[in-house]
Formats: structure tokens, C-alpha cells, sequence
């Protein structure tokens, strides 16, 4: 558990490499932030912007953020965001569920994927 | 407009074609549906399950969807449930919003995309 600046009791976890970054303890390359969540580039972009929205509390994926249902609008609502004020507004929403969907890091992230030559003629890619 | 079984009026565009498909005026391959969505297979699958989860209320994207945060989470419930019943339960949940991202029907949908081979080497596809 980690407290927020309203002292709020939050769900974290020692290993997690997202609550590491949420916490600051690893860096990243921010596009913006609030108390709820947290954006970056993603390390290895799929499209001209590849940004991750993750939410601050632990959750293990998309699943489980949907039991709160206010915070996983919120990052809907970031991601039209980001996809605002780094390419055209337009975007493709992403969230791998699981190792055999090809979820690496057990932390819900959303994928934010805008720009030109996001939609390219294959199937479906890795992200 | 229109109404449901219980009377309650819901946005519809009479010339939208997934009003129609939830209106049941033109056929889908119909997976489960219940009062507030409608989840049936897509006609050009990129996946070994790859089904369309669709709220009846017509919206325009994730964007405007997220404006009703309950609805929102019930079609990333319903997205989980349908990646349970036809594959192992993991699975992508893809939202392209907007035409440069590869949103071709201007009704909220979600791309539940599952089974072996859901994932391949190549970038982000065209769904």
C-alpha cells in the first residue's frame, strides 16, 4: 500500500515494474499525470505515438479496473487526451488481458496508438 | 429513439448500421446479448474469436461511451465473458476511435480478439 497526497491508501505492489514507475522509483518518459494515473512512451512504439495510460492503483488488468468503473472512464478520458495533444485526436485503445493475449507487465496499462501509419494492412500486432 | 422492454428511451441512428443489428433488421452471428449490449462474431475475423461487443445505445466512440462509466465497464464484463466461453479467457479489447484509426463504423464497438494466434510478430493491424 502507498498513501497518495490526500493520504489515501492505495494498492501497490513491491515488484511491479508500473507501480515502480508510478511510485517514481524507475524513470519514464511522462507525457502527463494526475492522482489517478500516470502516461508514458511506450520503450518500444508500435505507431508514431505509443503512450500507456496506467492507472496508479494496482489492479492486474483491464478486467479488474472495471470494477471502478469512474477510474477506468478516466483513462479512457486521458487517452482521448493524450491522443489530442500528441497526434490528431484520432486513436486505437488497447488493452492486452493475460499472457496469451500478450500482457507482459501484470499492471492494467492502456495502449494509446495515434499518428500516422498507426493502422497498417496486417492482422492484429504485437504491442 | 427507441425503447427497451422495460419502456426506457435509447439513442438510435436510423441509419447507423449496428442500430440495425441491435434493432435485429439485419442478421448477426449473435455470441450473447442482454440489455444493454449486443456481442456477435465479426464478419472478417483477425483472430480465431474476434466478436464485436456493441452497446445498444448509440454512441459514437470509447470517448462518448466513457461519458457512462457503468455501461462502459459492462461491456469490458461482457468482452471477459465472451473470451471465457469461446476461448481459454485471455484476451485483446481494442477500441479504434476515429476514422484515422481505423474506425469504419461510427458506433461504439469493442473487439474482443482471442484464441491461439490472437497475437503475431507483426505491428499494429488493421481490425
Amino acid at each position: 500500500m502507498s498513501t497518495d497526497t490526500a493520504g489515501t491508501a492505495r494498492r501497490t505492489e513491491p515488484d511491479c515494474i508500473f507501480c515502480r514507475i508510478v511510485a517514481g522509483e524507475i524513470p519514464s518518459d511522462q507525457v502527463l499525470a494526475d492522482d489517478a494515473v500516470v502516461a508514458f512512451h511506450d520503450l518500444e512504439p508500435k505507431a508514431p505515438v505509443h503512450v500507456l495510460v496506467v492507472p496508479r492503483e494496482h489492479t492486474r488488468d483491464v478486467r479488474e479496473l472495471a470494477e471502478d468503473p469512474a477510474l477506468l472512464a478516466h483513462v479512457v478520458d486521458v487517452a482521448g487526451r493524450v491522443a489530442r495533444e500528441l497526434a490528431d485526436g484520432d486513436f486505437r485503445l488497447v488493452f492486452n488481458t493475460g499472457e496469451n493475449a500478450g500482457q507482459t507487465v501484470m499492471h492494467t496499462h492502456a495502449h494509446v496508438l495515434a499518428g500516422a501509419g498507426t493502422i497498417d494492412e496486417s492482422s492484429t500486432g504485437e504491442l
